[in-house]
């Protein structure tokens, strides 16, 4: 039996533990955007990295807390960072759950609860491969931190701030981020990147309140404004009008190609992160969207910018009848962008195409920014995942080099300059941030391993 | 003194006890949209008919009752049929009244209840004007009929079913309409006619259920859809697009234009009925509206046609941020019709015009048709009416040849053929359907005096 076998059996031999070690995680509510269980919660992943002989400390923040923690490896070498919150979201709505939300229920084989996927799966997978590691081994072979943040679900709101005020103590040379999850081809799907995302608000004012619409005539109307500048702005092709919008939207690269192909080709359903749908068969033929092959839905959902509608606001909004003529028109928009898009360019483009266009009556509010964020397809990381995955799973991951989907990535970059690649144990059922979130266990054992492989890799 | 000047001081001695039994009508709440009251007020109203010596009875619909009543006037001439509703809205908001309700309270000159405007004001004051007369005269120049329905405030559901069942029973050689309001110039505001409605819903359906908006990049927005639609309906220069809408349309006459600059001119502030207000100042220089002259501004709403949106809902509507790709978009829109538009025609212009710009994938749902009507300005009705109003205000009358709202007038026109003026005791502040809905007590006297002078003159 090789040092890896038996260290695998190892895991085998004490999974129920390691199991036990997560549902208590599970059981200590951490709901940050209601200021629930944080403290508590911190001090659970503090004491759960000291168990393992991780030195882990509990630092403030002007939000909550971060607990971070470390431990140096052989030589003092490279170092990994591992990213994981300890937050979680809401339950709501809590009448959907099977089981109680905080309970860690256990049935066919998966766990349930509120942020078993969500990231506390994740976080104490890493905490256990890393400590299992350095257990049986006396040593490990890289230093190791770990960034576990409490506000992940309400936007990171300190975490830029955090990482930039302790570049020294964060200071790494791989990361590895907080998600990942297995497709239903049974690929580990890993990711290199998020979308960034400018999120604001359109508002148009009309008369100070809602009058008889018997006025229209002679009244503007301030949702007809709205549509009108919506339509400057995307057109029925799915073309961003904004002048420059796509000038720095950058190609995939060949190798990025590669990866998004052998994604495609081997996928039988969904596949991992994104999943590039058929329009044409849920959505009606009305799509350009409709006619674009499987490739090309998967290359435009990973490398395309998006402009959405998130919400349209106006008048009357219940049933049945109501002649109104608005008082105010309100359009939610998340713009999606990609590298090396920039969304303060991109709000400044908008803003100008819009006065440009005579709509400087329109109100635009910045309500979040976030820089889009892409590792290396071919960076040493990346191939130390894909290695460990096919070492752990005996199939190669499927590779996203990014996904449609956005994350605090950014602040890793900019001040850490920090090579990510994302993997992690939920799967395409896991249901974050809905009712009867969960994993499945035999995908947490692989996990632990997963993670230790791919360590011993670096 | 006159036998005129004897009748109005007969009015102005007895002005307390008609102003009791308004305060009594006021007292009987009827809310048609809860069905509260109903019986007791078609009651009231029945019995003081019959108290002034006019035969009335109560004719049950398939929904609320209709008052009915009736007097032969002298050589059993010529007809004039009243229109009058005994319903009201709702009171909500109730925290915002100064005083219940249906309490009728009278404060500085002003009696103040749901309904003492719209519409049990009016329908009192002609009751007591034609009562006044047969008791002072013994009989009356013409013969009288009243028709007070009980749906006014819900759509009129059986009207037009109880007027063609009825012909014989309502036939007439002139009507008065429900309302009419006081302008702050004191000139007694009247109106000829309504415009027409086509209230629809046009609905895109998008995904199954609200998705995460990282899939916008291949998933179709329904949102998105319904704004381009939209935009091939009206445009930036409030030019409605659907082919052939202005088709039908027709200018005001000589007489009509006229009324309407003998109304511009006159008015300091706000005139009768819809006001043409100043866009310029209250909204902006957006609108091809803000360069319009008030008499542009009048004559667009009295002859214009509307595609106006009532309400537009999509996806998240709350506080702050939610980056949701909608799984549908709904908007509401009232089209507002002249004569000679036909709202069904209409619809089926506006079906195809979405048709055949590629939006068949748009569900469009009738609401609400009404047809338009107006009455001839040059009829000896609204000459009548005029004269009668220079005689008891001292001032000639505000006369709009129809209006910017609409209204149940068809079915008068269509089985009766009935011309219709409308004038009343409401003032500019009345506040219909609002909070604190009040009438001027001088303008209650002066109403009775007018309708009783009409009578007269016809």
């Amino acid at each position: 039996m090789t040092t890896q076998k038996a260290e695998w059996q190892y895991i085998d031999d004490h999974f129920e533990d390691f199991v036990s070690q997560l549902r208590e995680a599970v059981r200590k509510p951490s709901i940050a955007a209601q200021n629930i269980g944080m403290d508590e919660c911190a001090e659970y992943f503090r004491a759960l990295l000291e168990s393992y002989g991780i030195r882990a400390r509990i630092i403030p923040t002007a939000g909550h807390p971060v607990v971070f923690g470390e431990i140096e490896g052989k030589d003092r070498g490279k170092t990994v960072l591992f990213y994981d919150h300890y937050d979680v979201q809401p339950p709501d709505p809590l009448d959907e759950w099977e089981s109680d939300p905080f309970a860690g229920e256990i049935r066919d084989g998966k766990m349930y609860g509120r942020g078993v996927s969500d990231n506390k799966g994740n976080a104490c997978a890493r905490i256990q491969a890393v400590g299992t590691l350095l257990r049986l081994r006396g040593e490990l072979p890289v230093n190791v931190k770990f960034l576990i943040e409490g506000e992940e679900e309400i936007g990171s709101t300190h975490l830029a701030e955090f990482i930039r005020d302790n570049k020294d103590l964060l200071r790494a040379d791989y990361g590895v981020w907080e998600s990942g999850y297995m497709s239903p081809d049974g690929r580990p799907g890993m990711y290199l990147g998020v979308k960034g995302i400018l999120y604001i608000e359109l508002e148009a004012q009309g008369p100070s309140r809602d009058m008889h619409s018997g006025s229209a005539a002679t009244v503007p109307n301030p949702a007809w404004r709205l549509v009108w500048a919506l339509s400057t702005i995307k057109n029925e092709k799915e073309e961003i009008l904004i002048p420059g919008f796509y000038d720095a939207v950058l190609s995939p690269t060949e190798r990025e190609m590669e990866l998004i192909r052998a994604a495609v080709e081997g996928r039988e359903g969904r596949t991992t992160g994104h999943t590039a749908s058929t329009p044409r068969r849920q959505y009606g033929i009305h799509s350009p969207l409709a006619d674009l092959s499987p490739l090309d839905l998967r290359v435009r959902s990973l490398f395309g910018p998006t402009a959405n509608i998130c919400g349209f606001r106006s008048g009357y909004l219940g049933e049945g009848q109501k002649t109104v003529l608005p008082a105010k028109a309100l359009v939610k928009m998340d713009f999606r962008l990609v590298p090396e898009q920039d969304p303060e360019d991109i709000y400044r483009r908008l803003r100008k195409h819009l006065d440009d266009n005579g709509f400087d009556d329109i109100k635009t509010r910045v309500i979040t920014m976030d820089y889009p964020v892409k590792t290396s397809a071919d960076h040493p990381v990346v191939k130390a995942a894909e290695e460990a995955a096919l070492a752990v799973y005996g199939k190669p991951p499927s590779i996203a080099p990014t996904q449609g989907g956005s994350g605090p990535m950014h602040p890793f970059k900019e001040y850490l300059n920090l090579p990510m690649v994302a993997f992690g144990v939920g799967y395409w059922g896991s249901g974050n941030h809905g009712p009867n979130e969960n994993i499945r266990l035999e995908d947490y054992r692989q996990g632990i391993k997963m993670a230790m492989d791919f360590i011993d890799r670096l």
